[in-house]
């Protein structure tokens, strides 16, 4: 009884950032108290002369964002109360409030959905943020999770992907690639488990990577230091698609190139270890693994040293001229044009 | 591999409610701006010594929200901004932005992404809402959308569902139980049609119920009409649910009671001439029905002359004392207690 549509279109050929700017370049803005819209890793919205309401939502289906065979809920819970929360991060702000919508398959029973509030209640106890709300409703597939996080802060404060500069250093926090090696691991235990009855998977040795994955950290402590070394980043961004995507997006949105030095990736021993059992390449899963939900910024030239004292940050690279490109430059020199899967 | 849970209750034994009671409150507050959390339409938070920011979020999902083979993408689009803006209004507010989340599955194209997208932009350009961001992801299953809308207000304007006094007039808005009359006519047609592979349902003569279902209107000029008279509503809630939840949720939230009149229940002459074709009863319709996105809140009893001047309200009762329950009066007087499918 629905309309035909004639024609028909793949999503795979715009890819996703494709697909939002097609469906979204046609809204125009009607409220004076929105400041930016879609476009950054939260919207802007304007309380006052120079407050600030930040808001930024994401979604979660089982099948394709998790898998519950093996994501404990618990870990699940804490898992996407990060997620979301990370984009508020990005702003250079802290997250404050949080939604949770869930839709319920019937394989869930009540105890399941405690377990899962409890890994999202360990997450708002210990970043200090508060569950405001939700929605509840039945699911005929898989358990689907939505979180919308609010934050605030002033306008002089926020940091857009929009604002890095020609020298300015490109810097990193914590290392790449190992939460995308962790879900490696769970998959290869999956496929060599299925089917048994009592699975006896072998992960000692493994917890780094596997923490990297199931419980990331919210990286709250960075913004934290930033703001008492009085560091403004240039632009920031978190890493949930891989360093790759998201670098292009701080290059697009700012309209500038970067140089990034391969040697300078951070990428943990337990990475490389993971990497030649799995037969894989490190530095692929560093680049494009995604997951990470660390910070990516920018800051100028001259806070090179202010960045070293803060520590646990690595300056991977630095911006240049927009005609250059993005560039992943290799120990003998060799420079490799960065693209990622998606982006556009 | 994942934890087996010992005890297992079901969803339904606690019921809707019941299950949102029992996850959210081990969950305290940590941050002084969190005026409000679970329990009310919107969550409020403070932005200043007077303003305060509203967020409410809502989840729908295929197969269980809406069925894609009756329900244009379109209509969608405008219907999740109206529902979920419909919890703003509630607090006695106007919806300002929007955040829109969409799970995609396989079988819809980009062109059916942008009919779901020109349904959304049609709405927030009639009611003035800007969409301020979102998540795209793919699913393998249903299409799965989330909507998140933001408003805000003074502290001093805010209503919420726990402010009705005893004496207080119950008004409603518009007319119930004919979004559920349209919905119960498309799942007829559907069945009738079941396999035609040119399926031409007769919809003739039946456009108010299913313009009702596919298109309901948000009823911002309810709480514009409301301000411009002076009228603070004491307590106010949108029809979800259906009138009876509700109602109850007002009730319960103030510590109230309720008599309802059967026969000043506003039930429109199309939704008893369909009660009439399905064998059904037009004020279960009315009282359990839901979709209807109408508002139903009180005021005090000095206000009967006002609400009569804005037109387009009717006032069905009267709260009372908490011990005397919540209760539907039937012409010949009988009362009946008020319950709800869900509720607890």
């Amino acid at each position: 009884m629905a309309k035909e549509t004639k024609t028909r279109t793949e999503i795979s050929e715009l890819g996703e950032f494709g697909l939002i700017d097609r469906l979204t370049s046609p809204f125009g803005k009607t409220q004076k108290s929105t400041m930016t819209a879609v476009g950054d890793d939260a919207a802007v919205i304007a309380q006052s002369v120079d407050k600030v309401t930040l808001v930024t939502t994401d979604l979660f289906l089982e099948g394709i964002d998790f898998d519950l065979v093996y994501f404990p809920l618990k870990h699940l819970g804490y898992k996407i109360v990060v997620a979301a929360s990370s984009d508020i991060l990005a702003m250079n702000a802290l997250p404050e409030q949080l939604t949770v919508s869930i839709g319920v398959s019937a394989k869930l029973g009540v105890e399941q959905l405690e377990e899962f509030y409890e890994g999202v209640r360990t997450a708002c106890d210990e970043y200090g943020v508060d569950l405001v709300g939700g929605d509840t409703t039945a699911s005929i597939t898989g358990f689907v999770v939505s979180a919308t996080v609010i934050g605030s802060t002033t306008k002089d404060s926020i940091t857009y992907r929009s604002g890095a500069k020609q020298n300015d250093l490109i810097c990193i926090t914590g290392d790449l690639g190992s939460a995308y090696m962790g879900l490696h691991l769970l998959e290869r235990e999956k496929r060599a488990f299925e089917g048994h009855s009592n699975p006896q998977p072998k992960f000692e040795g493994y917890e780094y990577l596997l923490g990297r994955y199931l419980r990331p950290s919210l990286r709250k402590d960075i913004v934290d230091e930033l703001e008492k070394a009085k560091l403004h980043p240039t632009s920031m961004i978190d890493i949930s698609d891989g360093l790759a995507s998201d670098l292009l997006q701080i290059c697009k949105s700012s309209d500038h190139g970067a140089r990034i030095y391969l040697d300078r990736l951070p990428i943990a021993r337990e990475t490389y270890a993971m990497a030649e059992e799995l037969h894989a390449d490190p530095v692929v899963a560093a680049l494009n693994g995604g997951n990470d939900y660390q910070l990516l910024f920018t800051v100028p030239l001259e806070m090179r040293e202010k960045i070293g004292m803060i520590g646990g940050i690595d300056i991977i690279g630095h911006i240049t001229a927009k005609d250059t490109g993005t560039l992943l430059v290799t120990p003998d020199g060799a420079e490799i044009p960065i693209t990622a899967p998606g982006f556009r």
